[in-house]
């Protein structure tokens, strides 16, 4: 029985499938084809939002916003190639976990580490609540008849990824795979179509659906408004670190695995970026005021240039809409296991890095899932309120990982014996040009969004790295006064001298008697009454009377010194306090003895047995393990 | 320290006041200055709604109908007049507890006394639901501004009302004692008032404001309409029992306190009755259709008339509100004493009988406090549906007590030793004719408000029967199971073979091995690990060399059996499943052996603490708890 899989409650095994065995976990390691949905659907994603991002800042300049968008979307794909370039070589660099936070720790120290670990947990939950309601707020306004249910929804979809990862990443993957990819296959036909047919129109194509007219300029460009369209289509980068902070979740060969998943995330996601800048600017496309009824995505106004409304279009949005609401995935990929490591490292709860029934860090799943639900229902399932304290957690990791890249590098130069030093000073190179633009990016987007809410962040990470540190703290205290070095010491092995607690005699308490006096010669029974007066006196006498005959007589018989009874008066109904008196009692009459606790207790087989019954062992037990210093507790179960 | 009375969170003292000591048990008693509002204000209240509800049922006869309401009303203070003397008696013939439940079951048997306690249960917790209900709906269409906070309003009295109880039967009736005396005094001085000028102006009053005129008769008086106003008046009898069934709250001499709280009830209320049935007569005053606007209460119709809407008005108006809102007090004196005599019985779980922190039954009052929220929740604060079911509870209470005492007086007669026969003959003939009156109203009410409702009352009732039943069985069969007569039995008082669970080599592991070898010489250590291929087995050499150095050579040393180490797997995570197929091992190999788990154990100090740890030792324990045939339990928790 003890050998296979633990028997698990039906609908658990329903939702969750089977009990994995620790064997199994290479067998629960992904490739590229689960990958690519489970860690870049975050990613994918920013296409859909980052250049409408951009042109929303550039909509007061009406028709002329196109004539920015392509140098700021370049500056941007610019941006995401030598990010791309950096954690390639991060990958390689760390095959076991490449991420933000080893990174920092290994190469700029535990604080660095902190500060990592801290913006991406924030970013993590923000993720989770920013994607759910912006892919709700889609389909919302697809179908408005859906927008009392908005916050349902959200939590609907929530709790879909929740479970889907509580089942495994492998798990996750293969469900998200669909929309995934027909996602990246729709936008990819549309803009190969739109840009055949702009490149054979020479630049003016024939929208099948007009998008509708922009509007003249209503302000001259500034370098302060190119600046904020740069920080907010800097959005679309986000989700680019996923892959070398899931490291662990891949098969071997797994650098080659990582970097196949990086490859196809950036490609189609610059892919995307490129082929929406042109064809909105081709086909005139803009960004529209979501505030005013009407409105429609750039997205939806470019397939429908496009294609038209036909069923490609219906496919296109649907699986965008999908694609959107599910962005949430990366961070329930990458989340647990960020935890799990700053839990090894004794900055958080040491649960954090226990596996669960399906091999993945189940704690951390249900606490993101928590904290994005609280979010969610905080903000009513809109949270557009939170997106300008979002790409300040990407961005400052992204500088501390290339940073700690820089250093990396550098240390491996001053290696004099390692060879390659040419490619190892490229390395440094592109890990340093990636961190001056991230962190210059950094600045940019704090600046332009600091009233907005990023003054949020700003606040809150420090907060989490004190709670970090202090967590840390703990589990040091902990381990230094818990360390012992010397071998066992057996100068004092008297058994302990055992009070039992006694109701009435009966199976359960003569049970407990014979195991009390099987484990210490030392034995004082005890009994709570609640009752005073006559009434008491008569209960007590009989209790006497029974214990003479059938407990203190045959302990004679045996050889025992008989086992005294004592009758305490539980005057406030609650019974450790007596208990505990005794105990403390003689603990100052024996000192250096052990005084230990019997409590007989009926073992409950069903539930409903449960209410059935007061718990004063249960009771006992608690109020014993809350208040005595050193009194250990030895409880006997009795059944039927 | 253990002296004094226990420490308690704060919030919970000023809520709840301090704890008190058995011996205040009799202090806390009660007499008829508190037992009037404590006991009382479920019957008082009636008087607001008995005569209006019959009045109601008579509205089609329009003018007419102030030619019959006299005499309803004159026949339900005569069954009233008939109740009190049977309740005089029962009373002064069971001064402990004079309850339908101990009457029926003393007189009547097992089946007798359970249809007694679960009519009475179902009547406690409707009183609640609705007399909270009528009280807020009340002030709803006084104040409409407050309808849509119905539930809350609803909630927040039952919460106040539940506080009060919690804090003893003592606080609650001097609470709520102003509200009733004022509403007696208001409605007593109002009725002399209106008396003395009817009879000064020989009949015919001039009403200070006039109510609306009634309306021309819609159809003829027929005996079913007069069955069903006399039906509807009844429920103005309700709560008249509630003294007989809360005797046990009475100091001494509580006979006379009984007697004493009764009178001034049931004198109140017939005052009450016959007043307003004889000031609508007088003053033209009919019932009012509460479903149009504009409605108003027969009572402030009466009082209006009577002294106009001046101050006077509204104090008795705002009494009457807070009387009825209030009526619900009633039951929680009386619910949690029949709850604990039917737990005393056997018949509800243990805890019902134990008294909480302020000597009242607690979980008696929080279980009626629930299941009225419940009520309350799920019929959104307004129970009119309610109504129908109401009368048929109490009434059959009134004819099981009755019944009883005819046959309890029956019973003295026969008892050739006793005196007083003539006066025992009396006895039996009131309670005969009570018996029987209020067996025939029981009749008409079910008969009349069987199709609006009183078919469910039908219903449940034999279900909380079958309920309490199985209750019982369930503890006959423990108690037989329990049962044990034979002295200690000490032929095999071996020690254990002990299993000591051992996370790593430290003071925790090193106070439980020390336990250990103090309470048997047969101990072994088990090592659950996760780990697998070349890590595990370094970790297993490392943690094996380290117990040879440790623990190995100082045992042998100080001459003990060296205690083993097993390493085991857990492979699916679990920690119970390894342990339990050691355990079982050992029986199967020793057999008759005892077999003990000792769990070494961290003592959290802080709630915190409990965040930061996994908890494996309470896993364990509950698992094995739930699971294990014969395993001893010993808990070693260690304090830094």
């Amino acid at each position: 029985m003890a050998g296979g899989p633990p028997r698990q409650p039906l609908l658990l095994r329903i939702l969750l499938g089977r009990p994995l065995a620790n064997r199994e976990y290479e067998a629960r390691k992904i490739g590229p084809f689960e990958a690519v949905p489970a860690m870049g659907l975050d990613g994918l994603a920013s296409s859909a939002y980052g250049p409408e991002a951009a042109l929303s800042i550039l909509a007061p300049l009406g028709a002329a916003s196109l004539a920015f968008i392509g140098g700021v979307m370049g500056l941007i794909v610019g941006l995401l190639a030598i990010l791309f370039v950096s954690y390639w070589q991060t990958i390689a660099a760390y095959p076991n976990n490449g991420g933000a936070y080893i990174v920092s720790k290994e190469n700029l120290g535990a604080n660095a580490s902190l500060l990592a670990a801290a913006a991406l947990m924030i970013d993590y939950v923000l993720n989770v609540a920013v994607g759910i309601s912006a892919g709700v707020a889609a389909l919302v306004s697809a179908v408005p008849q859906l927008f009392p249910l908005t916050l349902p929804l959200c939590l609907a979809i929530l709790g879909l990824i929740t479970v889907a990862n509580l089942r495994g990443t492998m798990d996750a993957g293969r469900f998200f795979a669909l929309p995934t990819y027909l996602f990246v296959a729709s936008f990819v036909g549309i803009i190969a179509l739109g840009a055949a047919r702009a490149i054979a129109s020479s630049g003016h194509p024939t929208p099948v659906v007009a998008p509708p007219s922009l509007g003249p300029s209503a302000e001259s460009a500034s370098l302060w408004l190119l600046a904020r369209a740069f920080a907010s289509g800097c959005t679309a980068m986000t989700g680019v670190e996923a892959v070398s902070n899931g490291m662990t979740a891949f098969r071997q060969p797994h650098v080659r695995n990582g970097h196949v998943t990086l490859a196809l995330i950036v490609g189609a996601l610059a892919t995307l970026l490129i082929g929406v800048a042109y064809l909105a600017t081709a086909y005139h496309v803009g960004a529209m005021d979501q505030t005013k009824a009407g409105y429609r995505s750039v997205l939806s106004q470019l397939a429908a240039a496009v294609v038209g409304r036909g069923p490609a279009y219906f496919v296109a949005m649907a699986s965008a809409l999908a694609v959107l609401a599910l962005s949430a995935n990366t961070s329930f990929v990458d989340f647990p296991r960020l935890c799990r490591m700053v839990a090894e490292d004794g900055f958080l709860p040491a649960p954090f890095a226990a596996a669960g029934r399906r091999l993945v860090f189940s704690v951390g799943i249900l606490y993101l899932a928590g904290a994005a639900a609280l979010l969610l229902i905080v903000f009513g399932g809109v949270t557009d309120r939170l997106i300008p304290l979002f790409a300040i957690g990407a961005f400052l990791t992204f500088t501390l990982s290339q940073t700690g890249m820089v250093f990396h590098w550098r240390r491996a130069l001053g290696d004099k014996r390692a060879g390659g030093r040419i490619s190892q000073r490229a390395h440094l190179a592109i890990n340093a040009v990636g961190g001056a633009s991230t962190g210059l990016s950094l600045v940019v987007i704090v600046v332009a969004k600091f009233v907005e809410g990023a003054w949020i962040t700003v606040l809150v990470i420090p907060a989490v790295i004190l709670l970090l540190k202090r967590i840390g703290a703990y589990y040091q205290g902990l381990a230094r006064s818990l360390a012992h070095d010397p071998p066992l010491d057996l100068r004092d092995t008297r058994p302990p001298i055992l009070l039992v607690a006694i109701e009435d005699w009966n199976k359960v308490s003569e049970q407990a008697l014979e195991l009390a006096l099987s484990l210490s010669p030392e034995v004082i029974a005890i009994h709570l009454t609640e009752l005073t007066g006559p009434e008491a006196e008569a209960e007590d006498d009989r209790l006497q009377a029974d214990w003479r005959a059938k407990v203190e007589a045959p302990a004679r018989d045996a050889g025992f010194e008989p086992p005294k009874l004592m009758v305490l008066m539980a005057e406030y109904r609650t019974l450790h306090r007596p208990v505990l008196k005794v105990a403390e009692d003689l603990c100052a009459r024996f000192p250096g003895r052990r005084v230990a606790v019997l409590l007989p207790r009926l073992a409950q087989r069903r539930w409903y047995e449960y209410l059935l019954h007061a718990h004063r062992a249960d009771r006992l037990r608690a109020e014993l393990l809350k208040r005595a210093a050193d009194v250990t507790l030895i409880e006997a179960p009795w059944r039927r």
